[in-house]
C-alpha cells in the first residue's frame, strides 16, 4: 500500500494532539491525549505514542509514513534531541525522535512548537507565499520563529528566535526566564491575564470581574478580548499596554531583520484591532519607514491547528531532503 | 597585464579613503580625500573618482581589476543604487555603481558600509572563520550588519541589519532616526560624548574639562575612553551606562539570533573592559544561558581600514558568484 500520509503532533503544555495531514496541509483522523498530571518523561512519552496510534488506527497504520512532531523547548533538529522542555523537566537531553522511532516503528522528525507553527503559517496559512518572515504566538509564552529565504533560522545552536526574550523595557517585570523586561513578561497570553488581575485586585471596577463570575482565576486572555470589544477600560487598557510593547519588538524586528510579513498568533488575536492597531503605531513611530513601506502584520490563520500541520510539514522537508 | 588588483573604498562622513586590497586582505597604495564641504551629489562622486585614480596611479591601472565601495546610506546591492544616504542628501535613488562604472572604466560594486565593515572583519578581522556573526560599529551612528551562514542578510528590501535602530529604552532619548530609545541614542560614540558633555555643563567635575582644555566640543569617545582609563567618575558612568544598553541590545540579539560571535568596533573600543564587561554582565543576565554558553564577544581587529577591505572583499565576492 502507498504509504502516502504523514502525522502531525502538537505537543502542548496540557494536551497532545495528532492528525493527519496531507500534500495540501488539510487535517482529518484528529485524536487527542491529555497530558495533564503526566509528569515524568516517560508518562508524557506513553500519552504521545497513544495519540499517534490512536491517529494511526483510524487513518490506516498501512498508509502513514512518518511522524512529524512539535514540541516546546530546545531542540536539536538535526538530531532530534530534546535538549530542555519547559513543560516536562526530565526531559533533558532526551533523544525523543530515536525513542519514538523505535516505540513507533516509523520514521520521525522533531521541531520546536514555535518553529513548527511558523512552518504550518508559511506552508498553507498566513504567511504562504511570502519568503522572509517572522510568526509571534502569544500563548502561555510568547513564541517566536524567524523564516528567512524559506528556510527557519535556528541559529549557531539551535536555540534561534526566541523573541519573547527579547528586552522591551529596560528593568521591567521578571521573566519567567529569569531576566528582566522581555516582551513575554508583558505579552503572552499569561501576562495578559495577570495584569488584568493585578488590576483588579487593586479596585479597579470591570466588567471582567462579572464575566469571571467573581473568580480571577478564570479571567483569560480570551476573555479580556472579549471585555475589550465591549468597551471595557480595564480589558482595554491591558490590551493596548501589551499590543504597544509587542509593537515596540515587532519595530526592532523590522529594523533588524526587515522582513515582508509579521504574523501574530495565539487565541488573543481574537482582540483584532485592538491588538493590531497599536502594534502598527508603534511601527510608524520606530520602525524605518523603507523597511515599513513593505512589512504587513497579519493575523495567524490556522489557529489551534498550525503546529500539528507544521510539524507534518517539517516531516515532509526532511524527507524531501533527505539524500 | 594581468588584472589582479582590486580597490576598496570607504566613503565616511569627512573622508574618503581607499586603497588596494590584495587577496589576503592586505591593504597597500593609500589614498584620501576630503569631502567636508562637498555638499552636492556630484561633488562627492568627483572626490570619490578622484580619490581611486590616485590609488590607481600609484599600483598601476592596468592591473585593476575593479573597485568595491563602501558607504553610508540604504543600498539596493543587486543594482548598485544608492536609496538614501544620511551624509549627502541629494544620493537619493542614485545609481552610482553605474555611474561609478562609467567614469573609471572598471567593474564597480555598492555596498553599505556597515556591511563592508562586516564583510571585513569576517573574511580577515574579528570574526574570520565564523558563519553566524553579529557586527556593531560604533560611530557616528550605531553600524550593524548581520552574517548569517557566511552571507550578508539584508533583508526584503535591503534594509536589514539596523542594530542601532533597536529600541532599549521605551521612551527613552529622541534617535536621530525619528524614533524614541533607539541604541543608537545611546551607544554611538556621537551619543557617548553628547551625555559627557550634558553632565559636565550640568556642573559635574571631571577630567575631561582638563583634556578638552575647557572647550566641550573637543571631548569625544575616544577622550572619555581615556579618562575613564585614569578612573574619571563621569567618564566611567558615561561608558557603563551606553555599554549597559548595548548590552541589552546585544542579549536580545542573542536570543533572536543565536550568533556565534558578536564583534564590536569603532574608536569606542579602545575603553576595552570598560565596555566589554558591562556587555557581558547583562548578556549573564538576560540571555538564554544554551545560546550565551557558545557566544563570543569580541572587539573588531581592522580598525578603520574595515570599510575598505569589507568593500574589496565584496567585489571579490561579487566577481566570484558571477556565471
Amino acid at each position: 500500500m502507498k504509504q502516502d500520509l504523514v502525522i502531525g503532533v502538537d505537543l502542548g503544555g496540557t494536551n497532545v494532539n495528532s492528525a493527519v495531514v496531507d500534500d495540501d496541509g488539510r487535517i482529518s483522523h484528529r485524536a487527542w491525549q491529555s497530558i495533564s498530571g503526566s509528569r515524568t518523561a516517560g508518562e508524557v512519552i506513553d500519552r504521545l505514542v497513544a495519540c499517534v496510534e490512536m491517529t494511526m488506527d483510524s487513518c490506516g497504520r498501512d498508509r502513514v509514513a512518518g511522524v512529524g512532531v512539535g514540541t516546546p523547548g530546545l531542540i536539536i533538529e538535526d538530531t532530534g534531541t530534546v535538549v530542555y522542555a519547559p513543560n516536562v523537566p526530565e526531559w533533558v537531553d532526551l533523544p525523543l525522535r530515536s525513542i519514538l522511532h523505535d516505540r513507533l516503528g516509523l520514521p520521525v522528525t522533531i521541531e520546536n512548537d514555535a518553529n513548527a507553527a511558523a512552518i504550518g503559517e508559511h506552508w498553507v496559512g498566513g504567511a504562504a507565499g511570502h519568503a522572509n518572515i517572522v510568526c509571534i504566538t502569544l500563548g502561555t509564552g510568547v513564541g517566536g520563529a524567524i523564516i528567512m529565504n524559506n528556510e527557519v533560522w535556528r541559529g549557531s545552536n539551535g536555540a534561534g528566535g526566541e523573541i519573547g526574550h527579547m528586552t522591551v523595557v529596560e528593568n521591567g517585570r521578571m521573566c519567567g526566564c529569569g531576566a528582566p523586561g522581555c516582551l513575554e513578561a508583558y505579552a503572552s497570553a499569561t501576562a495578559i491575564a495577570g495584569r488584568a488581575r493585578e488590576l483588579l485586585q487593586g479596585g479597579r471596577r470591570s466588567v471582567l470581574t462579572e464575566m469571571a463570575e467573581g473568580d480571577l482565576d478564570r479571567i483569560d486572555a480570551a476573555m479580556i478580548a472579549d471585555a475589550a470589544h465591549r468597551g471595557d477600560e480595564t480589558a482595554c487598557e491591558v490590551m493596548h499596554r501589551s499590543a504597544t510593547l509587542l509593537g515596540t519588538a515587532v519595530s526592532s524586528l523590522t529594523n533588524l531583520l526587515n522582513p515582508e510579513l509579521i504574523v501574530i498568533g495565539g487565541g488573543v488575536i481574537k482582540a483584532g484591532d485592538l491588538i493590531f492597531d497599536p502594534i502598527r503605531a508603534e511601527v510608524a513611530r520606530r520602525a524605518y519607514k523603507w523597511s515599513a513601506s513593505i512589512l504587513r502584520i497579519v493575523p495567524a490563520q490556522l489557529g489551534d491547528d498550525a503546529g500539528i500541520i507544521g510539524a507534518a510539514r517539517h516531516f515532509m522537508l526532511s524527507r524531501s531532503s533527505m539524500p
